[in-house]
């Protein structure tokens, strides 16, 4: 079985690129001959958006598959369409899987011992796709405790999946408890300290990784350097503000060692200049195409993975 | 519409209780007839689990509705098994709530922006079940940061819908991240003195609740007098540890102002004595009617709704 970081370094040395293309699918903002299509009178208003959510997000996924190494689902946005939503999800997964993805679920899960134990079951494939959600790796919220991310490990361990623990968040308001500093330490170091303690061994990388975010610079160069067998996530480039330099120094020498992800700026670039002019919606998956390679082409400014 | 501590606290005084339910099935845990009856050759296993699961919570569910005010589904446990776990929560939530209990989901969401609406338009129902997922809360963790709470309290404000705020969990390494501790105040503190001042207003009580494990009594009783406004959840009576006596500094006068949790104890009454005797398998829901009578008795001696 091979561990997470090995896989996911290998699909990245394949495309020859860290980027990372979240799926976030909203309603509102979907080309609107899906939404359309997929409200039947047979379906319940959930079934219907669970439907469009499914259809655009493995179209994205083929549009994009042959371009970057990994995909981010964010599982809230299927959540809030209820089981039908949580159904569509599974087969989002599923698809970007059979299409050779790193898949990363966004679900930010979190809680004690057995509850824990659940989640990571659940929700953790790994080198193995044969369990419910299928995913190579998932998010996790430490504020519990140190104790309560145990059963994650435990079970990305045994089946070759990765977890991402929340470090320091890309929101204006990630300060607030994350960098509360008793002594020399803050939060947000001590919850680093743990992930690299779980992450370092033989291997260059562990199966813990972290979510830095890449609004945060500074931040992300010290914990570059405080967790360096740790694979990092970085959201907040693009839509959020973080740019190509504002996460060059995640890298290792290879190019590898973190992930950039952008959600946005990809899934809705139909809906933005130069891609709006130049495709619009009925070619919004070439405009999702040419958004992922203008963010590897920026990316490639900083990091040459080797 | 009706705020959701206005019916909660309806709840509490109909049934003179502040005893709270878990709904936690596990499928090593079950009455073995339940997991043979719903493993059938036309399920896969997370179906046949799933099927167990709701058979367990809806018939557990109705055997605790005449006499406590509220349940608690622990969303990681049908999460486990993947889409037909998430559809079998569907029904059991809706299922609570046609028996007129007040329904606490126990999912320990938490995202930024426009992910956090969307988990908090999925999960919560409120005062009008009409939404997915129909909770009448939602835990909540508040990591990422103050501003991340700001789109479930909108939703839950506008839907009589409560949440509760993870502030002191109840596991043993809970003060890792939570007691960090800088100039006068801890992390868990910060977040006590966010929750009180999104719940304080001119109701006794406002929409945003508080998750204080009963495992620290200590922590408990200043917590209480720091969010005098806010809706507490005790987890950890029981099974992990807490007592009566752990968690008497949790209610007003009246009686009200707080539940108590207890999953395993109830859930699983019928594997531990006296129940195992007194009911066995066969009986389970009587035994856990008995663990929950015990229970109601047992808080009974410190605390009186009135």
């Amino acid at each position: 079985m091979t561990a997470y970081a090995d896989r996911l370094h290998a699909a990245i040395r394949a495309k020859r690129t860290p980027a990372l293309v979240g799926i976030d699918p909203r309603l509102d903002l979907l080309p609107a001959d899906i939404v359309e299509r997929n409200r039947t009178p047979e379906r319940t208003a959930a079934e219907a958006a669970a439907g469009a959510f499914e259809e655009f997000s493995k179209r994205l996924i083929d549009a994009v598959a042959p371009l970057v190494p990994a995909v981010k689902p964010q599982a809230a946005f299927f959540e809030e369409y209820g089981p039908p939503g949580m159904a569509a999800l599974g087969r989002v997964v599923a698809h970007a899987r059979t299409a050779g993805l790193i898949t990363i679920l966004d679900a930010k899960r979190g809680d004690i011992g057995s509850t824990a134990e659940a989640y990571a079951r659940g929700w953790l494939g790994g080198a193995d796709p044969d369990h419910p959600w299928q995913a190579d790796a998932l998010t996790v919220n430490p504020y519990l405790g140190a104790d309560t991310l145990e059963p994650f490990v435990k079970t990305a361990t045994e089946r070759g999946a990765g977890l991402y623990v929340l470090v320091r968040t890309s929101n204006p308001g990630a300060a607030a408890f994350q960098d509360v500093c008793e002594g020399a330490t803050n939060v947000f170091e001590r919850v680093a300290d743990v992930v690299e303690s779980l992450s370092s061994g033989d291997a260059a990388y562990g199966p813990v990784g972290a979510v830095v975010g890449a609004t945060y610079p500074e931040e992300l160069k010290l914990l570059r350097t405080r967790m360096p067998h740790v694979p990092l996530l970085m959201p907040g480039y693009g839509a959020q503000g973080g740019s190509a330099l504002d996460v060059a120094t995640a890298f290792d020498a290879d190019g590898l060692g973190a992930v950039v992800n952008s959600s946005r700026g990809i899934n809705f670039a139909f809906r933005r200049q130069p891609y709006a002019d130049q495709f619009g919606e009925a070619r919004w998956e070439q405009a999702a195409a040419a958004a992922t390679r203008a963010m590897i082409a920026d990316l490639a400014t900083v990091v040459t993975v080797g």
